[in-house]
């Protein structure tokens, strides 16, 4: 329901029964899912930039040396995998990324059904020194799951099993291609949740997510995937299957070397299946959209909201008008409950108990308006209104990339600093950008400055960078919150690692892939 | 209050608010501490127990081809520390661990006061090829904090300053020297509270827990440290400083190596500095001491807990009646509520809204004891009540070593098969053993074995070992849940972790640690 007149009912309805009353939402009992299949981001992606120029071109890229992919390798991969499982032909959507601003020229993909494949192939891959690249669900944003060159596509998509879930333990073991989305059905299934929750997670790989350590929506509330992910089988370069794999919440046992293939994108080791703790899903989720005049009152709304939701507090997003408009302009089904303000908080509560979670977030927004600091807005329960109210947030990165080219940057900044950049970043770009705007996850310090125009554009891109990464660097942020590095952050890595770090990671990739066939050109320049 | 009879009482009143009277506990806003100073784990460790032969000599150590140390050595580091901070006599607290079962003959103690300094040793240490042993609290259980054969001393204990408390985001800094329980109580000042508890926190130091990747009685609702550290600060063995921090909870900037010293026990590198996510301390917190008939009737109630106090659920804990029974004989302050039952939990629940909580934790207990799974119990949400409850549970582990030798054993196995080895092993030690008892974090799958007998005992040793490693493997289970590695369990570590991990685990000693002088004889053999 809307609140806007919420403050002043509730000065004449001073009693805590009304006041709940006012608020009150619809009950429910199932979780909301983030993104409707008819709106999946695979057929969304990046639908208005035309197919780019070979990045080797474009980056002037230095191929390395390895080998050159012969007949004979590729009669070698059809009798491992069978010829269904052996692709030469039509191989652009294995070769372009999701923003469409990197490709490569890969001229053979290779889809293995088990660890013992994959194995195969990267021992024969390691022994002829030919350089592969590990892809899952290709929705990565910094080009980090596509050839630069013409390495081998190593696609997982094969490996979509979700082996077990444990309905006491939360503890579910998964195959690494299995889509975020069905690996959630089948925990929800049991009445546990996935602690993982991103835009993409009806394309999206778990195994991808995992090497990526992808980010998301839910992390306010349930942490990282390295506090997550229990185990982690992996293929090494050299094909030796290293199985790290724990169905225990505590296993400490020795080095805790899964860590080194969480976020490591694919250049240490390929994950073939891997072991996570799941939340028991929630029986109450409630969301509110809500409108704020600056982002000093962002920022008191979200320690209120720490304070006052507590444990219940499971996201904690903010989205600049600019944002929500261009969102709202491109997809014409989007409903925004709220209009005219400068900023918009989605809060979105998760608990075992929904009078409980009712009566915690009335109390919040009854303050937050009595205050002033929260100007309108809306609240729901109902899975269905939960669900389109997060659509709004999923479809604003859409937004941006539906008809413009969009140079996405994804950094933590100190909360007092979050918001300052995305006005600088006007400022510096003028009229050459259409649209340069700020959201993201504020419960985690983590921005998305995105900056919009009709084509990639050289002008544009120096003015944007490396400014971007020098103004992060000097408030000690991270210039990659959550994307990782990939290939189009690898140059600028310096900005958030010294060189002694950079020297001891150089160290790391010579240990365990001493040839630097798996996936080269990302990461470390 | 009691609830032996609300089964009664409920059906007699069965509106919810007269249920809701009947279980009311008295109000509290603040935490309790868990250990009264009084009674600090140092002062009271293994009194019982004599003074141990030099380890070398009772487990036929080979000491490694190490320098010896001479005079110029000292005198190189009493000019580079001052005098004050090298030591030479009475060496005894640092040579023998917490159990007494491990002592080494070390004849120099260092006392670096900062990063610098700790740079300084390692670098002379690494060219002289002098072995170092790092040492926090000195709380472990498994021999990995002191010396073996002759090592040096690394003391982190002047490393002591809490840096900076960020009360919004809940990021803290720290150095790793400083103990538990003073870090929580200035988390605690702002309002935070550190992630991790455990009953030595009046003397471990925070530097140790990170390095061992303790455990404790809040994993079940904040994970483990490797979700909790956000960056560390290592001196590696050759005098490096490795600056991994990050003051966010999003940085995805390349190998995210800081898990390498999370849990390798000292032997890649000096943990110096931290950074930790402390989550809002919780304004109430109730503990619940019950009383069950069978292990079945546990698991079921672990059950009911999770889904009924879901998100407030803090701690879930389990204790034999020998465990207890031990307890209430050496420490005759204890006062426990109930007895009479062969099992008995601990439930804590930490919420932001008290009558919330309240009303949850009475349902769980009301629908428990309706099905006749909890038999009877207390609960309080007055402080002074609820650290009197903890402090049974924290004696439990001293009870068994208070006038005992104790052969202790820290595994993660399966729920359904978790007490069954308490049993078995009774069976195996018949009277060899006085007492043979199972405790712990059944929350996180996690059984404290213990086998107490008067004195070390090499019949009673060969009856537990390997067989308890021999159990737990072939229950897929893991033989150190949270106790790590050390010394005492490097010659098990095949039992959970195969023989190419183990390789790769070499591997990466040898990179990061060549010449093999840091906490040498630990984790591998």
């Amino acid at each position: 329901m809307r609140f806007q007149r919420l403050l002043q009912m509730r000065r004449l309805a001073t009693s805590a029964s009304a006041s709940a009353t006012l608020m009150r939402a619809p009950k429910q009992t199932t979780h909301h899912s983030t993104m409707g299949t008819s709106l999946s981001v695979r057929t969304m992606a990046g639908s208005g930039a035309a197919i780019p120029e070979l990045t080797k071109i474009t980056d002037n890229v230095q191929r390395g040396n390895y080998a050159t992919l012969n007949d004979a390798d590729v009669a070698h991969f059809e009798k491992l995998l069978g010829t269904n499982h052996v692709l030469t032909e039509d191989l652009e959507g294995y070769n372009i990324c999701f923003l469409k601003r990197i490709r490569g020229n890969s001229k053979l993909v290779l889809k293995p059904g088990n660890t013992e494949e994959v194995a195969a192939i990267m021992r024969y891959c390691n022994e002829r020194k030919l350089a592969v690249v590990p892809q899952g669900g290709n929705t990565g944003l910094v080009g980090g799951s596509v050839p630069i060159c013409d390495e081998i596509v190593l696609s997982l998509q094969r490996l979509n099993k979700v082996l077990s879930v444990d309905e006491v333990t939360g503890i579910a073991i998964v195959e690494s291609g299995c889509i975020l989305e069905n690996f959630d059905q089948r925990a929800r299934d049991a009445g546990l949740t996935v602690p993982l929750d991103l835009g993409a997670k009806a394309s999206c790989h778990i195994g991808g997510n995992v090497s990526t350590n992808a980010g998301g929506v839910r992390v306010v509330r349930y942490g990282n995937l390295h506090g997550s992910v229990l185990g982690v089988e992996a293929v090494l370069a050299n094909g030796q299957v290293l199985d790290l794999m724990s169905n225990f919440k505590k296993d400490n046992t020795g080095y805790h070397m899964k860590h080194l293939f969480i976020g490591s994108e694919g250049t240490l080791g390929v994950i073939t299946k891997l072991s996570m703790l799941c939340p028991h899903s929630s029986k109450a989720v409630n969301v509110a959209f809500i409108g704020l005049n600056s982002f000093d009152d962002v920022l008191k709304t979200f320690v209120s909201a720490k304070r006052n939701l507590g444990e219940i507090l499971s996201s904690c997003e903010l989205i600049d008008e600019r944002a929500l408009n261009t969102a709202l302009q491109q997809f014409k089904f989007l409903n925004a409950p709220i209009s005219g303000f400068p900023f918009y908080m989605l809060i979105e509560t998760s608990g075992s108990n929904g009078d409980h979670d009712e009566e915690k977030i009335n109390q919040f927004i009854g303050d937050g308006m009595e205050r002033g600091e929260i100007q309108d807005g809306t609240v729901t329960g109902d899975p269905g209104k939960v669900q389109e109210i997060w659509k709004i947030r999923e479809m604003v990165p859409l937004g941006l990339i539906e008809k413009s080219f969009c140079f996405k940057y994804d950094i933590s900044l100190p909360l007092r600093d979050f918001y300052g950049i995305v006005d600088v970043m006007r400022e510096r770009c003028g009229s050459l950008a259409t649209v340069v705007c700020g959201y993201g996850h504020l419960g985690d310090s983590n921005l998305h400055l995105n900056v919009s125009c009709d084509e990639f554009n050289d002008e544009i891109y120096k003015r944007v960078e490396p400014f971007v990464y020098e103004y992060t660097s000097k408030l000690k942020g991270s210039i990659s919150a959550e994307h990782g590095i990939g290939f189009l952050k690898k140059d600028y890595l310096h900005y958030s690692k010294n060189s002694v770090a950079i020297d001891w990671m150089r160290d790391m990739k010579k240990l365990l892939d001493p040839n630097g066939i798996l996936n080269p050109y990302k990461v470390l320049n």
